[in-house]
């Protein structure tokens, strides 16, 4: 069997966690980076500016009014520079637990001055892998704050968009972008979901026609395991756009929200797919049994014919083989063949028999 | 097994799409058509006009104010003519993409001057698949215009109707065009589960009296897969048109309000027999499981029969089949026929308990 | 198998009936029935008239305002002395078709001078078998109009009690009436519900002491059916009555609502005996699975002992029929019984070891 | 197989009831008692008196204002008597009908003078029979009446407490005392709870240690059954006690709704535990599948080691037995002492073989 | 298999119990403990003090107001000390009997002066054991007081904060103590589910790569039914920080309300968890049952092929074995060798018929 894929780290909290006060910042997730990277864009319908960085404090001096800046951050496992850029946007403790804290569930708080929503980015990375990412978006008046675990995302459309003068993003605010963002991840949700359905159709075909061996039924638990998975980092998710949609404040420009509205029915759509895709997986431990079922069934047949074809056989064999003095058959000439005639009608009965049955 | 149905393309949006901004105005149906062929239809209760177009334009000029104007389009893949449809009719870009994008569930969105309503079609073509047709309606002022996927419908009735002076639905606007075009497409689910009920009542046949094979529990996990995938064309469509009742707007006159409840109900009953379908559907393969079962036992009752016979009498034949010196019953004369009345009379012993438990 | 029952035809609408506009008054039910016969029963505390009639006509004198008329139509298939009534009483043209329409779900619609309620009617008759007729109830200020599909009722009861003279019911008005007929129609779901049980009971009684056969499967999936459709017939009607209650309306008197609220709490307690009954349906296909499955048990256990006792035996046999020269057991004297009475052990030990086992 | 317990009796309403009035008073459960015995416990903090009595009479006169009466009424078969209480005290014929009618699920009715409480007590008598006995409670401004089927019930407690000076019970009022009594019924919905949980435990080391027999299958659909019926006389309580909680009444005083509070809250751990139990039950039949299946398994596994040991030895065997002329093994000296070696090592060679697969 | 965990006592109240009035203070838990232990925390910013007692009149002292201070209770069998702890402070006698009474589920009552939160602490001792120990919170304007069942609890790291000067914890008052105390309760739910969850994987592995036996379907209800408990200690407690949460009541400040929220967020998560795995845990007896059967086909391939092979082998054998005087074969003199060919070549083709089925 395939290596586990593990969306949940055994521990989502260390035992010296534990002991720790609330809002302490304490990376619990699995992707150790050395250094975190920063990417500033600076932009407006006139200008584009985008360089990488190492250090936040460049990204500070981005905040002309005018314009919308995205400073993305990979790498979480630097606790310190996180809280450094925490400090300078003022983010309360909670948010930075938050941000580093790759267990929270997608939500959305409101701020004063900002959002802070939670989600989880499912992308397959090259190697085939389901990456299941945490992401924190920090949603300001002129900027986008986004934290991932690690370099790799699904953003890449949205940066080749702002790269372009003529997009309708770049015209746009930081709500257009923070709305572009979670559009990318929710499109990447499709994705996933389809090469799910596509697992369980090779599974189900594979449960038929290939040879189930004992790890299928581990596989199985895999995949409605993966599939729970998915639900619940999409599902939240739902409930944050909701908010999102109705939120009454300045932070969300009422053009905007019809953008909004459309990625609500995609999560919609998603979860529906989400739900089909896992009643088709709990259905293929049916199928399996089935299936081993009707393979027993086979086997079974196949040692009926034979032992009910020759055990009579091989009775009236051992009938003549007996060594009674007086057995007037042994005498006759004729005996041994009008055995073997009888021997091969009771076989051809036997073949007609289970023909009849449809078991051959 | 016959070629499995598809209600969803592998990729919802092809990776190019996912790069593009929204909005943006991609077909992602699998129902490529050459051309985009317009239907016009004009009446009012003196008036009534139809011919074909394949320029949209042509449509534009019938805006009677006194009349009702319907413009059926078939045919999605040529996005150019969608778009300048749309921008005629000043449609907001998001509604242009959900016209073409086949994955988006039913909805409806008010807008100031018109509604926009998605909807599935589900029918058999007369090769009797199963079409699950995208199709999006606008109902502004004095007109509907529908948007297909490709040539053929439901709406052949509605088109009937229109033709003929007398039929109410001359003398009403165009939200009661719009009411009988949904109801259209609801009669159609009602067919569409039935066939189904069919269907699951033909295999509860074959499951039991027919010899099933393998490929019978892919059909059985197909059958619900197209249980799961009807129920999502038909759920969501409930939404709309409760939606739809509850407007207050003057788009939808109140003489038209009892027909649309009346539309409703019709909805709720195709979701309850879908339920119940549903149901019925999942105990196929329960049901599969005993039958398989019940065959097996009646296989085991066979070899058992056979062994239990003729078992112990060959173990009696090769007693007698011994060499050693001393055996007196050998040389009795009448051992031969008395050895036969007691294997006789132990065959004669056997049947009669295997009759009596029933296993014969 | 007995024949199916079938409760939901099979074309809920025939195509015919799909291209022809909504408010077509088509019957779609399977109850041909020549002709539409009246019974009028005109009533007050101190009168009481009843005649039958085939003519619609005859009812429409009975009009006194001081009286309660009960004017009950039996046959739906000849549409146009149904519309005839519906002209007279000014009913809506969607109501007609829901009279007719026998595939309507229990509903209630709220007119002006009128309510308008469809129930099913859920009885055995003399052969046993189960009917699910449509019912159409039409409450008026000071008459009732039940519309039924053919003759034969559950309405004996209050005929009888309105025939009497001092029964509550001769001295209260159209209202009361609608009610009892509606507590009448509830009363036999109590019945229908009971008669399931014990379907449920000698179905478990039989898979567990008779012989089941391969249609077992069927009459459990057609229990599952039934219970589904009843479930179906019954639910939507907790609706009906809970706004019937809750209406604000000089149609339905204070006094009245007591009984009704009474009828609810009826209503409710046979959906919870049909939720106990569907459960117990559920479980049906296990407990027979398990059956199967002991029944196979019995069967491999005497196989194996018939085969674990005989096969070694029969070796040992083999083994002195061996025809080498030099087998020294073969020629002392007492070989033979000595043989005979190592079997006899080996046939004990085998029998003690199997009856240690429990399988004997 | 024990005899079936049995909470429902089969005709809820006999065809006799059927056709009578609403509010007609006829006792429907299976406890006739001959006779209607009363027991009146007239208290207040200074003054206990209780005595029983045959006659509903007796107990009208204890109506002293400044003292609590607690009638309560054994045996509801003699409905004659039941009418005659019902009317001194102006209850509304419904809640006659109700009281007497044993199949009524838990419910409360506000009234202007009094509050009418169904329930159902939960109770093993000395025989370990499980009692499901229907209790109304009428709850007046300085009484409380009881209604129960017959003798014996789990108010004991109560009324050794009432016997008591200095309890809370004698110096509260009568809101004080129906709280009580419910509280002495949910009280037992514990330990009838707790006493399913044993019988869920102890059959499931039954199935797998002990021997099932057919009727285990039975008994599993018994204990589901019978889950379902607590289930149905706990749940509605809930419903019945929130609201009683809720009501603005002078008739239950603030100091009682604490008290109310905390009952509501043992309701909810009681349908708690009843839905844990109850999905335990259902896993019983999968436990129960698993175990077939297993000793099933052990049975094939000995047919398949004995066959496999013996039937290529009885081979060799059978070849050496064989009478052609020229068989040069036959001649060998040591042909015998060899073959036996062979069939030795062969022995040997299979046992190993299972002993490493350990199937044995 | 292991000794069973129990969660539940037998008898949630004993029958002594159920005789004694509402308030009445029994401990019903299991947890003796001999003496009553009191921890005492008195702390502010500047000022900590800690010491234990085993009188509860010395923690009465600690009440300066400008002081916080946690009063931990250890041991609930000696109900008299308790009563005078919830004299003192004028607890009511619902609370003194909630707080003993370990069956009660969690939930907040408020009270003028304090809110009384009931919760659950699940956590694993030294040995191993799973823990279920009922705790009970009064948070008053200053002080919090702590009653817990026996001496052991998850609250060490929030002492060791406290010990701590400059902690947050040091400087907030008495409600930020309460929610870090339940914050550390809900940290070891994380500990726990993933605990669950390991057994869960550990169990699938077992199923298949290790010899499941007769207790495995007992130790996989017992999951279930561990499962089914911890969702009960965890779900009622979203319910009562959801209160909390909302609370408008100066005892909890604005500033901890956000930490409360966050805790919220984590019992979400926790809940979220528990359904995960307890669908897997659904699972495991639909794994056990495939891998059974698949054993299963293991045991009668080897079977089928063993038979297949000899049986016909055999009978070729017992037919040269007859004594027929004549029978020409016998005389020829290749024909032993003849035989053992066309044997050697029937194995062969039998090998290659069971290689090809993919039987070996």
């Amino acid at each position: 069997m395939a290596k586990r894929m593990r969306y949940l780290p055994r521990r989502p909290k260390s035992t010296k966690a534990l002991n720790q006060a609330p809002g302490t910042v304490t990376y619990v997730g699995t992707k150790e980076q050395a250094e975190t990277v920063l990417e500033v864009i600076d932009y407006n319908a006139d200008h584009f500016e985008r360089f990488n960085s190492k250090s936040p404090e460049d990204a500070f001096q981005f905040e002309a009014e005018d314009r919308t800046t995205w400073i993305n951050i990979d790498g979480l496992s630097n606790t310190a520079e996180i809280e450094k850029v925490g400090k300078y946007y003022d983010l309360h403790p909670l948010i930075i637990e938050d941000i580093v804290n790759t267990n929270q569930r997608p939500k959305i708080d409101e701020y004063d001055d900002y959002f802070f929503i939670v989600a989880k980015m499912l992308y397959y990375r090259e190697d085939g892998r389901l990456e299941n990412e945490h992401i924190s978006i920090v949603l300001g008046k002129n900027y986008v704050i986004t934290f991932q675990e690690a370099g790799g995302d699904v953003f890449e459309g949205v940066r080749e968009r702002l790269s372009k003068a003529k997009g309708r993003i770049r015209s746009r605010g930081a709500d257009y972008l923070a709305y572009a963002l979670l559009d990318a991840i929710v499109d990447n949700y499709f994705l996933v979901v389809e090469e799910m359905s596509d697992k369980i159709e090779t599974m189900e075909e594979n449960l038929i026609h290939a040879q189930p061996n004992d790890d299928t039924t581990l596989e199985i638990q895999e995949l409605k395991r993966t599939m729970l998975r998915i639900r619940r980092a999409v599902n939240p998710l739902r409930e944050v756009v909701s908010r999102l949609e109705k939120i009454d404040n300045e932070l969300v420009q009422q053009q905007t929200i019809n953008y909004i509205k459309d990625l609500y029915d995609h999560l919609i759509q998603v979860s529906e797919n989400i739900e089909i895709y896992r009643e088709m997986t709990w259905g293929l431990m049916d199928m399996y049994m089935t299936t081993i079922s009707n393979k027993m069934n086979e086997v079974m047949k196949v040692l009926t014919i034979m032992a009910s074809i020759f055990i009579p056989l091989t009775f009236l064999a051992g009938l003549y083989g007996m060594n009674f003095e007086y057995m007037p058959e042994l005498h006759y000439k004729y005996s041994y063949p009008a055995l073997l005639g009888i021997m091969f009608f009771l076989l051809m009965l036997m073949l007609y028999y289970f023909k009849k049955k449809r078991w051959m």
